[in-house]
């Protein structure tokens, strides 16, 4: 699981370096449970509900909330990933908790806290493991998927005090491995975990001096490329996966918070790196402008003039639009970009703090969370109009059940 | 819907094309269908076994088989979709039966006949309506996906006498698209049914004089490349779907059967194109090689000797290896691709004819039918190892539910 939005509250704001804000009014709507029973589960999701410490569980087909689950603790950041069968939601929260929620018996099957402190987590490629990174104490934790029990911790030491650092950008890969960095050590960690639910020790490798800060971290669709963003300097580390023997390049140099050339309002996180027509689309830092940057070179190819500072720069899932959202104060707008042309080809201002969005997996709807007017919006891509909207309690994150089947989300 | 199986049984047999023996065994082996009810449906699949006008329900989490469905009239060929909630497989037979399965309740829910020689089918991207290809009489049916109910026929008509012309290669298209192609006319149709649900007619877009005899077709994953094979003439109809004006071009000159090298045992079916690296690794029609064309130029780069003429040439889901089957007489046999190193690392000898392959969405498993062995074999592609058989009558296709997020399946 990309850490998104848990790159933006928590590696920022423990930080000190955010500055918009974040208090969402927590009105609460009336929501009536549906009937929990037999249904598939491939058109679920669930939405963050930031301020209440709940999730709405939704249905696309339909575009209806079905059910309100409450007692998740701090989901001030939150992520969420799922079970394999797509019946099982796990939250990482910003307190340390993990929660399994059912989203058939609409119920919160399981919660325990592991953590002082945390920021994200994945699935292994088999679904057989819960991985979560922590920021206190800084590691990551292994768990059993089923039972929540824990099976290994992976304590991030470096340095000669064994001091532990805090981590960030976990990811899943193929063949039962886990990708992470470590933010004051400067070094990623792959943990390479296939066996560990039969009893094997997790396997580390480690790649050190990968640069200054790595705040965050994406893993190519294949699960082929490890890029990490760098707080403390320019450019990005690369990682390609698929090497003889796996090491660290630096790439696209001038990319990144380095040069302060503008405030940056906030780190756009990677997540928002959007793959279409063999080109990256990506967020520049601090300045309105989308990148764009040949997918096998790794180099910049042009940019795109945007309406703010872009925070997810997000391709629909057959690559031909990209949706953006912006950074404070301009986080009441969204843009369409036309891929094949490079053109914005629409502009909306759905409401104040724009914080998610998410397409269902082939691509005809795109649900966006609008954090300050307490509702998420529907729309069709197709036709570039609202379908409908559903109340939500200062909603933040969106996360469908398809992700279950891709690696790295 | 890629057409698969489908055009190597249905567009062959009648053709008078086809070399190698397909009388399975009709053994059955008893199963004792699990208990129906409550559970997720990300991880559940279908195996069709073709001699007994049954299919299996399985589930890849613990691989086991669930329950069989029987009364599906003649799935000597067959195909299929699945709902946008993964609760409900449409099965395309021979017959021109169109059944809907309930995987939960385990049940024939819906079961029509729809015309009387049928091959493939597709779902819409919002999952609202369901397409079927028909050869009797030619042409494509729209239905509802939730009733069955008819909303549209178009007639494959072409040429002064108003013949109806074969349809092969129906597959969906972003933005509510079906396209297909006709075999007798030599075109290819693009249906825009966005609307067809709320009563709209669909609107046809015509592609003429685009080769002869196009026999199958495939969508690229994008959903942006159509591409039809020939089986009149050397090369194959591209249709870039992102163009201001979409037309035919043509690529690959001197791929396809023309020349008649060799004896073609069966034309290898296009969904057996498998994308990896920015490549396109593709069956050699009567060679014993595997092509590879760069995904851009759609140019041959270059070619893989293999065991025999392939057939399905698939690349598991992260694109670092590439399974391949092989056409009688050489069907006992499983070759894998390592695609970094374009090497054949392993294979396998699991019995006689190996009919398909599915992978499940994150890759560590992979399914394999081996028919005359009346036997399902589970590898753990990290591993390269067996994880276990099921039993199955003259197993055909296998299909998972992670196709329900996918354009083009």
């Amino acid at each position: 699981m990309r850490t998104w939005l848990s790159v933006l509250f928590a590696a920022l704001i423990p930080l000190g370096l955010l500055a918009s804000n974040f208090h969402g009014q927590a009105r609460s709507p009336a929501l009536a449970n549906s009937q929990p029973g037999l249904r598939g589960t491939g058109d679920l999701g669930v939405i963050i509900e930031r301020a209440s410490g709940s999730v709405q569980i939704i249905e696309t087909t339909g575009q209806s909330s079905l059910a309100r689950i409450k007692g998740l603790g701090d989901l001030s950041h939150a992520s969420v990933v799922f079970s394999r069968d797509q019946r099982f939601a796990y939250v990482f929260g910003r307190d340390g908790g993990l929660s399994k929620i059912d989203l058939l018996q609409q119920t919160l099957a399981k919660r325990i806290i592991q953590a002082g402190n945390s920021i994200g987590g994945a699935i292994s490629d088999d679904g057989k493991l819960i991985a979560v990174s922590n920021y206190k104490p800084g590691g990551v934790k292994i768990f059993n998927a089923d039972t929540l029990v824990l099976i290994a911790t992976i304590e991030a030491t470096y340095g000669d005090q064994g001091e532990l650092s805090k981590t960030v950008g976990l990811v899943d890969a193929p063949g039962g491995r886990f990708l992470f960095t470590l933010y004051e050590a400067g070094e990623i960690w792959m943990v390479d975990c296939a066996d560990c639910a039969q009893g094997a020790k997790p396997r580390l490798t480690k790649f050190k001096n990968i640069g200054l800060q790595p705040y965050d971290a994406l893993i190519s669709g294949d699960g082929r490329y490890y890029i990490a963003g760098l707080f403390g300097e320019d450019g990005m580390a690369l990682i390609d996966l698929w090497a003889q023997k796996p090491a660290v390049t630096r790439i696209l140099d001038g990319y990144g918070r380095g040069q302060k050339k503008l405030p940056v309002y906030k780190m756009p996180h990677l997540e928002g790196w959007a793959k279409a027509d063999n080109h990256y689309f990506l967020p520049a830092v601090g300045h309105h402008e989308v990148l764009v940057v040949d997918a096998k070179t790794f180099k910049q190819s042009g940019s795109i003039k945007v309406h703010g500072q872009p925070i997810f720069v997000m391709a629909r899932p057959d690559g031909r639009q990209i949706w953006i959202n912006f950074a404070h104060p301009r986080n009441d707008t969204l843009q369409v970009i036309d891929v094949k042309t490079k053109q914005i080809i629409k502009q909306f201002t759905p409401g104040k703090a724009i914080l998610h969005m998410e397409f269902t997996p082939r691509g005809e709807q795109v649900w966006v969370s609008v954090r300050d007017e307490n509702r998420i919006d529907v729309y069709d891509t197709r036709t570039l109009k609202k379908i409908t909207s559903l109340p939500a309690n200062a909603p933040s994150g969106i996360f469908f059940t398809w992700r279950a089947g891709r690696i790295g989300l």
